[in-house]
């Protein structure tokens, strides 16, 4: 399913060959979504919050694909639908991805409760090995359910439980 | 120096906004060569091997300096040159660095030495304190010597105590 070819890469730098591969906002966002808010359906990457077009992300679900980071199956339930899934090489990006939560969390004005992203900083091997359980397991409950929709400009609801990542409301 | 407009985001999520301020290649890159390289001026980010032009270059520190990852100041010996350095929040993104770092080298055929790349994964912590170590006083040997040139194929020289990253070396 995948395509083979390997790519040509312009320097030999690891970092410089992770962000040919898959450095471009769009990718992460895609990557994120899959990780941890449990999405599996084209439309579901749509209706994400974040705005993207729909050519732009088929354009990168296909470059996703051809990378190895994303399978894509079809559905049992529905042959016309595709269901999308991190690979082993993808779910491996989530140490980059709790890093760039926990950075943007500490140093923008965002969306995410400061306490929450302290725990998760607290917590990076508990949350990475959970974060893998739930892929492996295919367990699709969202990691981090306050992870969701346009900007408010602060968390949505209160700073109730409902906020909290799954993870911690388990221990 | 910095503009301190506080720029509009498509979202709150914490990666999104990460992405937003530095995600692109370029400026990534540039993070790197500031973090890793001891590189301060721009003529060594045009000639860092990774092929930037000059114009992407300016407009990409720029955007670094206005989002108050980079700082830049005259240089005392020469003050039509800027000497360019990360602040704190730039310095903050070494673990973001240092996971696509591993990423990269796990899963694409780069120029890293393996064995080194298995070094840096096991010891995260003592690589992250060398990194801001070498930040806080203004330490400007490079972390990661083979991290240079465009891309060869192989790793630069013979798989020496030269090519092992200096953190290493000490120990």
């Amino acid at each position: 399913m995948a395509d083979k070819t390997p790519p040509k890469y312009r320097s030999g730098c690891p970092v410089n060959i992770s962000l040919e591969v898959f450095g471009d906002r769009w990718s992460l966002l895609i990557v994120r979504d899959l990780m941890v808010r449990g999405f599996t359906r084209f439309q579901d990457f749509v209706e994400s919050g974040e705005g993207i077009a729909t050519n732009m992300l088929a354009d990168r679900l296909k470059k996703l694909r051809r990378c190895g980071i994303v399978t894509g199956v079809k559905d049992e339930e529905d042959g016309r639908r595709v269901i999308y899934r991190l690979t082993e090489k993808g779910i491996d990006l989530a140490p980059v991805m709790l890093e760039l939560l926990i950075w943007g969390a500490q140093h923008e004005d965002t969306g995410a409760p400061p306490a929450v992203i302290a725990e998760l900083a607290k917590n990076r091997k508990a949350v990475l090995e959970e974060t893998r359980r739930r892929w492996r397991e295919m367990d699709p409950t969202p990691l981090l359910p306050w992870l969701s929709g346009p900007r408010t400009g602060r968390p949505r609801g209160r700073a109730s439980r409902q906020n909290e990542p799954v993870l911690l409301r388990r221990t």
